[in-house]
């Protein structure tokens, strides 16, 4: 990683092949690697010299995408819709995302207040059939409630059936959620979920590769799977007949070196198949939040953080020092009276919250939240832990 | 083995232990292996050498059970009610069993037809929680058909529930099942299930290691499990709750070299947690009878002869040989048509349609029996592949 991608004109250069390479594209991933942003971008923009590895043809096409880009717009749009780009090297870009090598994003659209890096370093994905059973809405619900009161981020993807149990689970019980689209982060996709994607990005975060006013296609929801799989610690599928795409997510997660897990239901149930398949297969067998926990808790290389906090006092973003220092040294405290503390909105306060955990800074406790015992200490040292 | 074992005192000796030593009694296998059966029946009987290990009030209740032990009478009980006692050494006797060590059986009461040791041969136990819901019941029936279609007998214990169901499963395929009692062959237990034994007793086999006239008790259910689980080339678990005396069924098959299998279900459903406990432990996830047969048939100790027939023609049992006589050489034959042909009843044909299926000379196709590759190729080398 360059310091030059820190820069605008990289995050600028990023936006505008957001225009022209699809997600997921390892040749535009490579190029972007060989050359660099600003090259890439150049020779888009002249078109003179192709890049290596395409037709005449191919290269036509993408000359005449980029003639169309206009990147300070997207930014300008996708600020009005309340987003944010982030690029590999920013401070929120979560690195994990690496693992995807050259099919890496060349950037995200986030919306929502939270740190998305700091979100996902404890996450795990829910995912699962979009024509789910009434089985499975309630198990993918109480799945994300349980990951949620525990500390935990519900990420998924937004859809109707499980997707949407998912997120609604998590946000029922005040937790942290993650909706990765597989359009603009500004679309309402699909549309009678316009109201939830945006509870969504009030609540947690709703992020996504394409530039804003993009539409899914099949293809983007696929790679906009991988986006999941290399998120999160891993992926429970909760219910996905034969051939369905969440199995996809959790292949996706298993290449990756990330836990997948399935929810078992009836053998009479054609949309647990795919699940049982799974799990005949190379897949761990869930049936609770616990099960889960317990098992990607163990891992370490998305949360290396486990046993304190990481960053001292002083490092933290000064509104989430505050509500830090709104917790009571002593006992759990509810998100609300946290962020009457911290003079916040409960929303902000339980964003910053996610953040904290996942600094080691706090723990969730039912309905409150409390100091760790490591963050009693650093208090007391003066923060000469870190 | 001596060839003491197979002499008629040696299984009268067995038979009056049986009134003596409890099943799976270690100190009582002990006995039997260092000091043969005689000897050991001789000591019980005189009383004043008492046999080691046991305190002298516990010498005292041995010796009075076996001043109560009436051999000639158990065997003419047993025999009044249609059942052998199949001694170790015996042609009969299932050698598997041999894997409990000083816990073997010290012989066993077989109702019914067929070869013990042929039907065991190519086995499956599905067991399960007798307090069972509708799914379970479903469950088991459909898996022990699919078993009993495909060749399989499905070994289970008799009691309600998911037993009931597994042999009723096997039954209305016309297929072979085994209830293993923990009480005297000839008792009805549970009383419920008394017409549904005889029929098992009329179509398949109904095998216990207690005297006639014995009842079961709690301890008696969980040692009659590792029967079950010795018996067997691998043990299903349908539904089960946390702790349920299947998972014991299970773990000892697991430790005794067999496949533990459990079929999953909803996770709202207390019946299938003890099964999920076991998918995520050590068992392997089955859906379907061609799951179950695809991890067990690769299983060779049990069933050591699956390329082609072991025994040549003149050496099965002369019925035995009739009914192969009667399946056509080219075209699977209902088991009715070759009943017919062989002038025997059609579950007399089906037991010895079985124990053929074991020795590699027929196969199962849906409802019809057809002969082997292998055994029509011995037919025409008059058996000298054997």
């Amino acid at each position: 990683m360059t310091g030059a991608e820190e820069t605008g004109d990289e995050l600028l250069g990023r936006v505008f092949l957001g225009r022209v390479i699809e997600p997921g594209d390892e040749a535009g991933g490579r190029w972007v690697r060989e050359f660099g942003v600003a090259e890439v971008v150049r020779r888009l923009r002249c078109g003179d010299e192709a890049l290596p590895g395409v037709t005449a043809t191919r290269w036509a096409g993408l000359v005449a995408r980029a003639a169309r880009a206009e990147p300070e717009r997207d930014l300008a749009v996708g600020r009005a819709a309340g987003a944010r780009f982030v690029c590999p090297g920013d401070g929120e870009w979560p690195r994990q995302l690496d693992d995807l090598g050259d099919a890496r994003p060349l950037g995200l659209w986030v919306r929502g207040r939270p740190s998305l890096r700091m979100w996902a370093l404890r996450s795990v994905a829910v995912v699962g059939a979009r024509a789910c059973t009434e089985y499975g809405t309630h198990a993918a619900a109480t799945l994300a409630a349980g990951l949620a009161e525990r500390g935990w981020v519900v990420v998924s993807g937004g859809a109707y059936g499980i997707d949407g149990a998912a997120h609604r689970g998590a946000l029922a019980a005040r937790g942290a959620t993650v909706a990765v689209l597989a359009c603009g982060v500004d679309q309402s996709y699909p549309r009678g979920h316009a109201a939830l994607l945006t509870r969504i990005a009030h609540q947690g975060l709703v992020i996504g590769e394409l530039p804003p006013g993009d539409h899914p296609t099949p293809g983007r929801f696929i790679l906009r799977n991988r986006v999941i799989a290399a998120l999160t610690t891993g992926t429970v599928v909760v219910e996905a007949a034969r051939r369905s795409g969440s199995l996809a997510t959790a292949r996706a997660a298993r290449r990756l070196g990330r836990f997948t897990m399935g929810v078992p239901g009836p053998v009479t149930s054609a949309l647990s198949a795919g699940v049982h398949d799974l799990l005949r297969d190379e897949a761990t067998l869930v049936t609770d939040a616990t099960e889960i926990i317990e098992l990607v808790g163990a891992m370490g290389d998305l949360a290396p953080v486990r046993r304190g906090p990481v960053l001292p006092r002083d490092l933290l973003e000064p509104h989430t020092r505050g509500v830090l220092a709104a917790l009571p040294g002593n006992r759990a405290a509810p998100a609300q009276e946290i962020a009457l503390g911290a003079r916040t909105t409960p929303e902000d306060a339980i964003a910053r919250l996610y953040e904290l955990r996942a600094l080691g800074y706090v723990e969730r406790h039912g309905d409150g939240w409390k100091l760790t015992r490591q963050a009693v200490t650093s208090v007391r040292d003066g923060d000469r832990l870190c």
